[in-house]
């Protein structure tokens, strides 16, 4: 099964919302063994979406379009679909209530402008909405020995989520029977493209026509993608799994994790593993590393807390920095990333201590420390130590640089213990 | 002038890399004015590729495509576009040169695979990459009465943008003169999305065929867009800035900015304009409000720190917090949250002080304080307070709109003051 995905919105065009929609169901389709074969995104233009509609009825088994079913006057796919097809519009008495209902359980008046979200067009089934008001639309069209399904489904992210997981699977489920594509990806951080496809050498005798390879950097970590299509699925899983291993022995430390994992939920999992808790001292990296390492779900049970130590005094009062190694070294160096790193343990009670100083920019950078020079702090029952890094001029990349920086050292001083 | 974005690679399709590139180039080319009337994403296919390529040349008089010109197997557009065009491709001693003077600096060799980056296809004009390897290319096609433009570039999304600007803008600005798009972004917080609407009220008087409105909610906030399109600059200027005011009176405390403005920075100029500085104690948020408040740059001048406080014995040791107070009302709790941001003010030695304590999820919840259970404290020299919140159930959601409402009830705190 082949699909297409129009994304439906001024505001994708622009570049005032990032499509996250069409990775997200490339990813859930593909999982499906659904093909997504093309990605658009178009304004909230009558003709683009009727072109586009057609292009991808004509070349595709399914068309997901995403977006313009809200009740505001830009919203338009609803109408333009119908247009297409042909087929009036009705009020649907039963989702009316529904959303009506909804503006209830919140204590507010439902204003008259939401009432369109409760049309459906002729033909189209509605998919329940359980996390908003306007539901899905799904229509199975028969003809000319092809089966093409159109569904329709609302832009806000956890709204396409709720109804894709709920509505649409269990539908796509019941069509005709899927083609295999396997995924695999393997993470890894502190190193970077050409050096790590150095490291993994030649994969002649490992890819082909069913198994493909491909790197995919960003700014601090290189992911590899292991695809294999075809229709022996345990063949496939087999190849897929040789290939694994393969890597996984070329890659070494540098690997920290597979398919959707994360840097810090692989720490997590370390500390969890070893019983150990950690504290982070932050200052260049601003909270980020802390962030990160509380969106992991259960992180309560080895995080203790931290400190974002921006100003030279709460160095001093909350970490136990001396104004000495301040005054000799300044703040980004590595006599006070050591101290950063010991003093958050200490004062917080934990057994592993991570710290960031550096010089996040775009201001503040001197000849002798420009901007993206950054220390890291670690320090643990063995002792403590820092590295440093030169990352460059953008204070973001640096903030995101220096906090992987951060947890990947931990990661791999914690491995090795 | 119209423009088509081809992006490519597997990854946008199958959703392991979100596409932030079609988003930021629309943003730009919107600013000169070039309308780019539709994004596409397709896979590493060259049957594909030259299919798009033959579409877009015939609909558009720009044509960007990203993605695909690295130096592994997988990078394929560099070759399908020259097959597309009919012409040979030419290794470039002065790209290579380039190439492996990167390598020396870095004091690494250059693997022989990075030598294919150096290939020009006859035609193409290479664009120079100032930070990685692979250059842009460009080529003005004329015939049948038309130009058309097509562009290559790297899809590395700081080597596009740094292509973009230096290589791309300017030759772009030397083609013929440009039609008028001028965009207005209004920022709101604390307001859901018809309610907005239902504040702002008719809007006839204003709207037409040359300015619109967009209203586009996230999860914590709605941005309204206000796009004017015609040939006459200074008359569309001034419709904008009617509309504009006209909102602004409806829409009151709600708009924190406008245009690219964060809440946190709105925050932050405000705590500066006044001489404020800021303390946050974070617990269910765990360093997403420091982290926030700390991508702005220059945020030194009024950021102290903050302490995430995940553990009671650190809200307890670090920030003041009392033991009775945790016993008798819990973590969670409207005193517990005043506490911390008290605490936070007087250990950091911070004018104002916030915090956040509630119950993140996805475990954790009780019947009494379900998971999305979220109280906001804030504290400063007339006194302190907290503010009850109930979000969802999803964890990275309710930390995201927990940070939010801290920074937006610290903004409207001190904007009252």
């Amino acid at each position: 099964m082949k699909a297409t995905l129009l994304t439906i919105g001024d505001e994708l065009l622009i570049g005032q919302v990032v499509n996250t929609n069409a990775a997200w169901l490339g990813e859930q389709l593909n999982g499906l063994g659904v093909e997504v074969v093309r990605a658009v995104s178009l304004g909230d233009d009558e003709t683009a979406i009727r072109h586009e509609l057609e292009q991808a009825l004509a070349a595709s088994d399914l068309v997901i379009l995403t977006g313009g079913l809200g009740p505001t006057r830009d919203d338009i796919t609803r109408e333009v679909v119908a247009g297409y097809f042909g087929v009036p519009l009705h009020l649907d008495p039963q989702i009316l209530e529904n959303i009506r209902e909804r503006f209830r359980r919140r204590g507010r008046v439902m204003a008259a402008i939401n009432e369109r979200v409760a049309l459906v067009p002729e033909g189209f089934e509605p998919l329940a909405n359980p996390v908003g008001s306007a539901p899905g639309l799904w229509r199975v069209e028969e003809g000319g020995g092809r089966k093409r399904i159109v569904v329709l489904v609302p832009g806000v992210p956890r709204e396409l989520k709720a109804i894709y997981h709920e509505e649409i699977v269990p539908r796509l489920r019941d069509q005709e029977s899927l083609r295999v594509i396997l995924h695999r990806t393997l993470l890894t951080a502190g190193i970077g493209e050409s050096n790590l496809q150095e490291r993994i050498g030649d994969l002649s005798d490992y890819l082909g026509l069913e198994l493909r390879l491909a790197s995919l950097p960003s700014a601090d970590s290189v992911r590899l993608r292991l695809t294999a299509t075809g229709t022996d699925r345990a063949a496939l899983e087999a190849a897929l799994e040789r290939l694994e291993a393969h890597l996984r022995e070329r890659i070494g430390p540098y690997l920290y994790g597979t398919g959707d994992d994360t840097l810090e939920a692989a720490l997590g999992r370390m500390l969890a593993e070893r019983g150990l808790t950690i504290a982070v001292a932050e200052s260049c990296t601003g909270g980020l590393v802390l962030h990160r390492l509380t969106n992991t779900s259960g992180s309560s049970a080895y995080v203790v807390g931290g400190v974002v130590a921006y100003s030279n005094d709460v160095k001093m009062s909350a970490l136990g920095v001396e104004e000495e190694a301040l005054a000799q070294h300044g703040a980004v160096s590595e006599v006070v990333a050591r101290q950063m790193a010991r003093g958050v343990c200490k004062h917080l009670g934990a057994d592993v201590g991570i710290s960031t100083t550096g010089v996040a920019g775009p201001t503040g950078g001197t000849p002798e420390k420009p901007v993206g020079t950054v220390w890291i702090g670690y320090a643990d029952a063995r002792g403590d130590f820092a590295q440093f890094n030169r990352f460059g001029k953008d204070r973001a990349m640096n903030k995101t640089r220096s906090a992987t920086a951060a947890l990947d050292l931990a990661r791999r001083q914690i491995m090795e213990s």
